[in-house]
């Protein structure tokens, strides 16, 4: 396997990443194709689609001896299913598909053609492996079963963020932030009401706290100043 | 990439698969697990899903050196297109994606648990990476537009097959080999009125012919006795 591209996103660690693609229209990236792979007219036709699928590398979940079973976050980690029964990264071969939405292709003079996209749910700089488009006459199926997904919502947080706090944060920027905390970025099946967390995006350490179903921001701190303190 | 699995379908060689998933319920399958990764609990909950995802080797379709451009069938084969505007099987990764109605899992003595599924577009035999359950809520998207395969029919022949010969055919297989003929079987881009077409499909040799928009069945071979003779 090739990697041809890579993906950055605002994701710097695995922490706040949504736990399936589509579900966050403002998380936004950059498809950059590796050099072997820059050529314009591989990409010829791809503008005409509003969606691609993107087959990429689980590279920061690795396992060596693969689990048939895991546990979905979805189920509140204490149900075991089966591994392809998921879409978990800890599977025998570290593969996910994500289907984007194709915002726009640029030419730019350092990095070639680069399909701007949304949706995204990977880690910065993620390695790609292939760009397919989506095809809704054979890959949309409405009425599909759902199996254990079926009628479950994502619990999604009500967010708190204290004006002075969220002056610190681009405008444009404003609602992403607000759509990682609500899919609560707290390291799985934690649930300390006393605890406060940190995680890094958008160049700021945010720090929180949960209560039952309300998160509150308490700081957004710059990491770049913090690293020179 | 560890091959997990393998598909055994009803094509033994290339000619009348059909150029994408879903377009051909009636063309069936069984996804047989490695020995390796023939864990029951790895399915669990699978059979709550209608439709999975399979990720495959084109493994009849390798190329040393990638090409930026292909010619999909569906434009007639004479416009040039991006590779990643494409689900080509030529290009950089050999990966194959398709979606597939998951008909039933059973329980075999000697191959472990077997999937059953319908709308293969494999090769018999093809390896398979990996099985993902099919969501509907982030894989679906009903309007999503199709770029240059919008509004784009497939060409389907009419189908003559003389009673004589469609009684060779077991009374189940018969739909199957009328929807695989109605796809057009012929090498791409081939239109000679006058030529003897053949393939091997369900065991026979079919020798058939073409003209205009209409497809006729001259004879049907068992494979086995034509290897007698």
């Amino acid at each position: 396997m090739k990697k041809i591209a890579h993906i950055e996103t605002e994701f710097k660690d695995k922490f706040g990443v949504p736990r399936q693609s589509r579900l966050l229209g403002t998380s936004t990236g950059r498809i950059v194709f590796e050099k072997e792979y820059r050529d314009e007219s591989a990409l010829v036709g791809l503008e005409e689609f509003s969606h691609i699928w993107v087959l990429w590398e689980f590279s920061k979940a690795k396992t060596d001896a693969w689990s048939p079973t895991v546990r979905p976050p979805l189920l509140g980690g204490n149900k075991r299913m089966g591994v392809f029964a998921t879409r978990s990264p800890f599977r025998p071969n570290s593969i996910g598909l994500s289907v984007l939405k194709l915002e726009k292709i640029e030419k730019t003079k350092t990095e070639g053609c680069v399909l701007f996209v949304s949706g995204c749910d990977m880690i910065d700089g993620t390695p790609v492996f292939d760009i397919k488009p989506y095809l809704p006459y054979c890959d949309s199926i409405p009425d599909a079963k759902a199996g254990f997904t079926e009628g479950i919502e994502e619990r999604l947080l009500a967010v708190d963020i204290p004006e002075d706090i969220l002056e610190k944060i681009p405008q444009e920027k404003q609602q992403f932030l607000i759509d990682v905390l609500s899919g609560d970025p707290r390291p799985t099946y934690q649930n300390d009401e006393t605890r406060i967390y940190g995680f890094e995006i958008l160049g700021l350490e945010i720090k929180f706290r949960v209560k039952e179903k309300l998160l509150t921001v308490l700081s957004a701190e710059s990491v770049d100043a913090l690293k020179k303190d």
